[in-house]
């Protein structure tokens, strides 16, 4: 069986249309023949199964496979059926009232039980899910049918062959090296006094020492990297509200690892009285009176570190010789509710990160991707001196909407960068310590972004994570400056002595 | 009328203590001249005016005035008379139960509809408010009763005397200036592409521009003050529970202005199913439903700077010779939900901040808080060049839990830095941009450090705003870098160019 639509509906006339019976079979007729199958193959358009006049309405019943949907043809009988009954009848379409609107979708098994908008009710049988939509006009002008249809056509994929597996291919490696230091840096770091662990789920709090090597690290990605480039550097928003995820796309996706953010419903103090009175009281803060008084979550903390930039290009068109535009952040705090259990720095719910993004033509944005990379190579070879290799994986973007495989332009996509840790042992998993990605038209287009010269806006991003930095290469050389390479060392300068404990 | 209290209760006794009549009258009598008078006026203990025994009870009812509060006295019994009967009965005392604990208020007038815990009931007559408490023995052990005193003190003397006023009071101004610039300087900055709004309420995208002036500033904080005093850098958490906060003190007065954090009930994605769902159909983002799936708030975004750093040194015993300690952070944002209305750059719902922090004896603090003066000093005298005083005011860690006045110490309290703004004309409101603040032992008492010596600990911080400096500094310098003083142009170099919009 393939997709089946079947579509009862009406037009609403501003009069009875009995005089005009003959024209409007003969439209219809006409309609089975041409506009219904427009752009279909031969023989597999949508048609007008069963039609009749009842007062000021015309009933018509529309069947149709994938090709020509039945809420398309019904949209496109509208306007050529209003033109012919205006001119010789003077009766104008008023508008669409729809019957039921049955969906047939073939699949192996049935789905479990979900509730999503506007379907009334789900049913299987003899290998077919049978929808009936409960929508009116203003759901079939915003292709919500469509929607629904793309929604269950992945449910069902992802049911029966558990979704396309998450890519990875090698794109290069360095060479082996020998790891003096097989430690976990983490444990070490506490041992030594670099940090300790904060009052919230995975948050560290650095001390003098843990800090220092990042913002050496962060000098090293701005000198060698971010300076020669040509890069600018701002100030993105930290609080991120569903707008901006919603042209990021995030929102089809991200709810799982979201810290959110609800305001309060008011400032008034009075408001807040009985739960100040009642933390006084008991000296505890009441959690579930408090989520009553607050209103619903605006968004949530930063996740993706470049969706809020966008803002600033946002509805603008930009000068061409703007580009290739080049912009980081280094100005806060990303978080993400991680998986529980006791991890060290490498997997954190707070974390530290570099947002380079640069934006331009695909070849701009191709060509700097590839001078990105060789500033990356040089960083991780000749001052980090790591053991690293990169890999082609499923986009970034892809995978916070909740996907995987691979995007469909072959240039369009993530590498991961990825470095072993010689505490996991030589079969332990490498870790992901940042990414370059180059992700197509999707932010130009989602913020409605354009190029004085009329071409095609691509962009990128890279992210820096300070703790997976720190991770990769304490785990790689330990904790001790002279057995750090020369490069660090000399920006290191005299480790800064920790806060001592009796 | 003074305020009264009257406490029925019994003690629950493992046996008749019928036997011990005499014993319990002769000890009560004995109680009243004696255990329950200790520390009070002559004449103003407590008394208890009643008692009986019944069954395995000896009920008893206390009257007091406010030295030896009837909850108190009843406690200060038990043990005494356990150890009597013990020794002469072998009966001992199993617990307390409360019959009935009324206290008598005076107040001028009745207190507005409020619900507190543990009160059952608040009438109001004759210049007195009557509430009777429902407590148990756990109750009184914790102090509910004196923690409902004083909540009601304070409500009645914020209630009679409108609370007493934020204090001001002038410590030393520069010299009156000239200002050639008289505009809203976030206005000119916009028109010049400095900075944008981002999507949330009260949130900025700062261009390169803006971003450079920023990071001169900290430049200039860092090399002419934090580095010369001897200042370590760490990293202090963004994500605030709420155990920092009952340290801190937030927690008694912080709920209007906070951005409250909540997590996902789950990762699971099966959960999050009809939110991606309804999101993928309707192209909105359920916020109603997606309520319901997160759990209660665990906290707030960043609100005042330190509290989270002092988690690293909780419960902590540090070496005298570590004192005085001087650490600072400026790793991220802070967030309050400022009233609503149309600001500019000098009121922002996410901002960013140095935080200084620093901790040692008394004296240490002081005297540190006076270097920290002469900085500052030096830098808005000969660096930024401002006119700008500074004011002796209401405790930010008071302000900051919803009382106003001053410190019962004289020398701990807050310096509020402040500059006129001249486009708000002659008698417009200074701006605060930054503050100085001797915090005393609350901190390190919050958080349970101590010093190796046994000396008293306290501690100071100092906030520096960035978004404040730059409303300040560019309100009175205009935005013209040729109209900047020498240190600070010469310290910007050239302004790189911002993102250019057709």
């Amino acid at each position: 069986m393939e997709l089946q639509f079947k579509l009862k509906a009406s037009f609403k006339t501003s009069a009875d249309a009995s005089g005009a019976k003959d024209l409007i079979g003969a439209y219809f007729d006409e309609a089975n023949q041409g506009i219904l199958t427009r752009g279909a193959p031969e023989g597999q358009g949508a048609r007008i199964v069963e039609w009749g006049l009842e007062g000021d309405r015309i009933n018509l019943t529309i069947e149709s496979g994938k090709h020509v949907r039945a809420h398309d043809a019904l949209l496109r009988l509208r306007k050529p059926l209003a033109t012919k009954l205006g001119k010789d009848f003077h009766i104008g379409i008023r508008g669409i009232d729809v019957g039921s609107f049955v969906i047939r979708i073939p699949s192996e098994k049935p789905l479990g039980e979900i509730k999503i908008p506007y379907v009334n009710s789900m049913d299987y049988g003899d290998g077919v899910i049978t929808l009936t939509l409960e929508v009116e006009e203003a759901e079939l002008d915003n292709r919500v049918p469509d929607r629904i249809l793309t929604l269950m056509e992945d449910k069902i994929a992802a049911q029966t062959y558990g979704g396309k597996a998450e890519h990875w291919s090698l794109l290069w490696e360095s060479e082996k090296k020998v790891h003096r230091f097989s430690e976990d840096p983490t444990i070490e770091m506490q041992k030594r006094g670099w940090l300790k662990r904060g009052a919230s789920r995975g948050q560290w709090i650095h001390g003098p020492q843990s800090t220092r090597l990042f913002r050496v690290f962060e000098k090293i990605v701005i000198e060698e990297l971010l300076d020669p480039l040509g890069y600018r550097e701002m100030i993105f928003p930290k609080l991120v509200p569903w707008d901006v995820w919603k042209k990021s796309g995030h929102a089809k996706g991200v709810y799982p690892e979201i810290y959110y953010i609800c305001p309060p419903k008011t400032r008034d103090p009075k408001y807040w009285e009985d739960v100040i009175d009642y933390y006084k009281v008991t000296h505890e803060v009441p959690t579930a009176m408090i989520k009553e008084k607050i209103g619903d979550p605006i968004g949530g903390m930063c996740y993706a570190q470049c969706p809020p930039f966008w803002v600033y290009l946002q509805g603008e068109t930009i000068p061409t010789n703007e580009f290739p535009l080049k912009v980081f952040d280094h100005s806060g705090t990303s978080h993400r509710y991680e998986s529980g259990g006791i991890h060290g720095m490498e997997r954190v719910d707070e974390f530290h990160r570099i947002e380079i993004v640069w934006a331009g033509t695909p070849n701009q944005v191709l060509s700097h991707s590839k001078e990105l990379q060789e500033k990356y190579k040089r960083i991780f070879n000749n001052i980090l001196e790591l053991e690293w290799r990169k890999a082609w994986v499923t986009p970034w973007f892809m995978a916070q909407e909740g996907m995987t495989g691979l995007s469909e332009g072959k240039d369009i996509g993530t590498i991961d960068y990825e470095a072993p840790l010689p505490y996991r042992g030589e079969e332990g998993d490498w870790l992901e310590f940042q990414n370059v990605s180059v992700n197509g038209n999707k932010y130009p287009s989602g913020f409605n972004v354009k190029c004085q010269s009329g071409e095609e806006l691509w962009s990128g991003c890279s992210g820096v994570g300070l703790e997976r930095w720190a991770s990769v290469f304490l785990a790689q050389k330990g904790l001790d400056p002279e057995n750090w390479p020369n490069e660090v060392r000399e920006r290191v300068g005299e480790l800064p002595k920790g806060i001592r404990f009796l």
